[in-house]
């Protein structure tokens, strides 16, 4: 049902096919789970993630192109050139379905070629393809290329000269915004180096057979409910409407939102980068493979058609000052054409801009100018000028540029804070800490939680069992591969999930999936990273200032570092894991991860 | 240019032309001015407003139906069956410019017709017709039974059965919200009680020729350029979109979204009411004439057309504890069909949802009813069972049902509160007490000023400026007439009066036409009302329970009668006025009012 794995060995040249095991896919599913799992078991010990021996892996899970919900997502899995641990990415749009369509669930790409290549996978039959022509394309001129070359309506994974550079927050698009369908990017961590550093410059996918399942037409009919009641939900008709633009305004207000590299929380006036200004802009709504949602807007910059995200707002408008809708939009559209994580990409310029403000580095640009944050980010892709500084993230430029300049990079292990402020969200603070891929949101997303009164605003109870229990259930569902959007009824999931790949699954048995997929990545992490209690923190300026709030900072809030630590504390009991952060040998037994 | 009245005497049956004085136009332009000028003129002294000797007068402006943007609105004024003292009320749609258009500035209503009337103006020709065959029909039917006997175009002034039954919280309606333009609605203070009390039914419309202007080129020119300005502010893009429901989220994000009658600012969860779950499901957006801003969202409730607006979600939503926005479309159908004000309405049903919950009027509904607000608000217009102890509205409930009642009746001079909680506000606090109306959210409105850091908040500095300044300016514009909505440059309003209407007018003879207006409008209440300081107040809920803040009203705000009566008396100061509210003779002399 769910196991077919096609082995690229860009070294030797060659491809083959593998089965995976069906007590593997019992155990870690696919998507995240099997990604942690492979990775373990393909990566050499030690191997600087650049080199050969990091393998590259795109997963499918047992409900990619099912008809189960939001099921046209896929994900990345490495380790990152640029935290050194794990990383993740998933990617929505309509690859992941395709290549299940072509008969392969999981592509595992290890070596090196020689000299730029691409790949094109056709309905089961496989080629490594010559790609020098195509080295040094942007994104869409990549895809058009491939396209040119394979089939006009090809899904087609690329990276942009960000990757060829390999930059380290460089990232895998696949399709581009132009396209009448959503496009979708694996953003975070820098696969697009990684997949650089092998000389692959695109991955190119038809795929018209049959997704193989136990019981197409129960999953069809539980499916088809499971559609109409995420489209009756009222935060689904919001997403309809503005995507995940709908929380700026609420952040700002609440002192959530990024703002001149978290110096604070809320940005005046808010108007020019709210959901219903960027709906107002918006050209066109685009979906993801099977999705009732249709989250994604699509907005226009300089005639080319640009998807743009809350997270882009909040990292390349608030925090760096920059307050309209149609600038972000412009930088959205450099980091997708050169190929660049639109959130590191933000608070990397954010932390130039901070730089600037107190003396140091003169030519960068200062808060609000949206053309200097053009102008960096090019240089970013190409490392060119300031961007050599820069491109490989804040934590490596402030080791370089010193001055105390480690204060205000705002990253945890490496990897550039998403678009919430931790000392407003409390819940984000210990999901940040703790999230296996560096600084994330979508492992643990406390946000609305605590602005709804569901969990305490400003408080630490509650929170460390609320993040566990999330980062366990997002790492199934990421397993499955599934949307986080979706307001899913967790029941369907089991019968599903037999449905789909004749998987028996109950609420503890898939708990424990997610716990198993997080602790494995927990293991790899202090085995590559040496990752420990003193990684599992937040940027010294979170513990060290205190933010001021909405409307106008006369009102401040702090988080202390012994708030923070009783938090730490309990999450690491929970887990039962040491003081240190170190998995018991009870945990690691009951998981099956003893070895 | 402008002053063209038509006056009716009902009890007559006859109808005449006067003009009015350019030295009184000058003085008062036209609208709101104009009308308390000749609302003090032709009333009787100490007339009860349902008797003859209240005038209902309809004002258009020099700008109305001119190509200055938001040109489409006039103005009803009368003395108000609900409070007693002076009401204006702005009307959006196509009713005023098409009155200028068949020759008409202004037309005043005395007397009462003996039966069922209405008012035919056709291009300069003016009948009084019988209109007994419509009494009973709710506000569509009347308009399409108008058009019907008149022009299938015209546009209609009408009331509802509240109307005729004398309610104090009756509505004027023109055209309905299946038109394919935008309706309006003089929704506060019970105008539509006194054309009731008339016996007047309907004023319908149909106008071709042009509105006099003094030089139409160069008005037009300007009005091209203030548009195009208009079009390109964020807050306009908002407006577009999802009309005045952009406020619900942001309200209740920082406790100011009026919930279960006052008794905290903040509805969870709030995504059933917010903005973008109104534009999912708008079904089409309506203008006023000459409106480049489109607010109107018209939704549907069981197939009927209904135009939703933020202050109806607030008072018909979050104040009485419902959370779905259908739910509040079929509240406001309701009271759109009956012809009440929502507002009210929606404050007198929370009134009875708290008696209920404090085990009075226990065939009340509760917090949360949607079927229960449905029927109660159909009581109200008919004045049956509750409907006839409530639909005068919550003072003179709380006057009549006692028991401590009074503490949460939740309106200023009788006039319940809009939606926008005074505890959370300091500004509106003090611009409810001290509005000329009673409770009203339109002479000053300083909440996105405190929550965007322009105006202090949970201060009273420099508040009583701001609400004097407001009030002043706003009554100028509203004697313009042109919208509240648009963000226009007041440079642009003195050469476009020449334009219009050949005023000259510099900012300082501007602003004192508002302060004229302003204090004859206090002289008016102060004879006929007996408005004192003692009435510029909040309801006692605001000064003796401190409001429960988001997000889970763990925090509380306190606005104390202290803090308050400093605002009032600085406000006072700056007015001139004494310490009990009483204009001094200086200021009156200054402002030509001392007859």
């Amino acid at each position: 049902m769910f196991g077919r794995m096609l082995v690229v060995d860009l070294s030797k040249g060659t491809t083959r096919e593998e089965a995976i095991e069906p007590a593997v896919v019992s155990s870690y599913l696919g998507g995240k789970g099997l990604g942690i799992y492979l990775l373990d078991k393909m990566s050499e010990k030690g191997a600087d993630p650049l080199s050969e021996g990091n393998p590259l892996l795109f997963l499918t899970g047992p409900f990619t192109g099912t008809p189960f919900p939001t099921s046209g997502r896929f994900t990345i899995v490495t380790k990152s050139p640029h935290t050194g641990i794990f990383v993740d990415s998933h990617i929505g749009g309509h690859f992941g379905h395709t290549l299940r369509k072509a008969g392969y669930d999981v592509i595992a790409v290890t070596g090196k070629a020689p000299e730029p290549v691409y790949l094109w996978i056709d309905d089961g039959s496989v080629e490594i393809r010559d790609a020098k022509s195509f080295w040094g394309k942007t994104v869409d001129e990549t895809v058009d290329a491939v396209r040119a070359e394979t089939d006009s309506k090809a899904h087609v994974a690329v990276i942009g000269p960000a990757g060829e550079n390999k930059v380290t927050i460089a990232n895998i698009t696949v399709d581009k915004d132009s396209d009448p369908w959503r496009a979708g990017i694996a953003g975070r961590g820098g696969s697009g180096a990684v997949m650089g550093s092998k000389n692959l410059k695109a991955v190119a996918v038809r795929g018209t057979g049959p997704v193989p399942m136990k019981d197409e037409k129960a999953l069809r009919a539980r499916s088809t409910e499971l559609a109409k009641a995420i489209t009756a939900n009222p935060q689904i008709h919001t997403r309809r409407v503005v995507g995940t633009s709908s929380l700026v305004e609420a952040m700002s207000r609440t002192g959530i939102l990024p703002t001149n590299n978290f110096q604070r929380g809320y940005f005046t006036p808010i108007y020019g980068l709210t959901s219903t200004n960027l709906r107002f802009h918006t050209k066109r709504d685009v979906a993801c493979f099977n999705c009732p949602i249709v989250c994604g807007k699509v907005l226009q910059d300089d005639g080319h058609d640009t998807k743009v995200e809350y997270e882009s707002i909040a990292l390349l408008g608030s925090n760096n000052g920059i307050g309209s809708i149609i600038d972000v939009t412009r930088a959205v559209r450099i980091c997708n054409e050169l190929g660049m994580d639109s959130i590191s990409a933000g608070g990397i310029v954010g932390f130039a801009m901070e730089c600037k403000e107190r003396g140091l580095l003169p030519d960068a640009p200062s808060f609000g100018d949206s053309d200097g944050q053009a102008a960096l980010l090019k240089d970013m892709a190409f490392k060119k000028g300031l961007g050599e500084l820069l491109s490989d993230g804040v934590r490596r430029a402030a080791a370089k540029i010193g001055q105390g300049t480690e204060d205000f990079a705002i990253a945890v292990k490496g990897l550039e804070l998403p678009g919430y402020e931790p000392r407003a969200t409390w819940g984000m603070a210990l999901a940040y800490a703790t999230s296996d891929r560096g600084a994330c949101h979508q492992r643990a997303w406390t946000v609305l939680g605590e602005l709804d009164g569901i969990l305490p605003r400003f408080k630490t109870e509650g929170m460390a069992l609320k993040v566990k229990m999330t980062q366990d259930e997002r790492a199934a569902a990421y397993s499955l591969v599934v949307c986080d959007f979706t307001p899913y009824d967790q029941d369907a999931v089991y019968p599903s999930l037999a449905d789909a790949a004749g998987i028996d699954m109950d609420p503890d048995s898939y708990l424990s999936v997610g716990e198993r997929i997080w602790n494995h990545i927990r293991l790899f992490n202090i085995r590559e990273g040496g990752i420990s209690r003193k990684d599992d923190t937040l940027p010294h300026r979170m513990f060290n200032e205190p933010l001021p709030m909405p409307p106008r900072g006369e009102d401040t809030v702090t988080l202390t570092k012994e708030a923070f630590d009783a938090m730490l504390d309990e999450y690491y009991e929970m887990r039962k894991w040491d003081k240190n952060g170190i998995p018991s040998p009870e945990i690691l037994k009951k998981l099956g991860l003893s070895d």
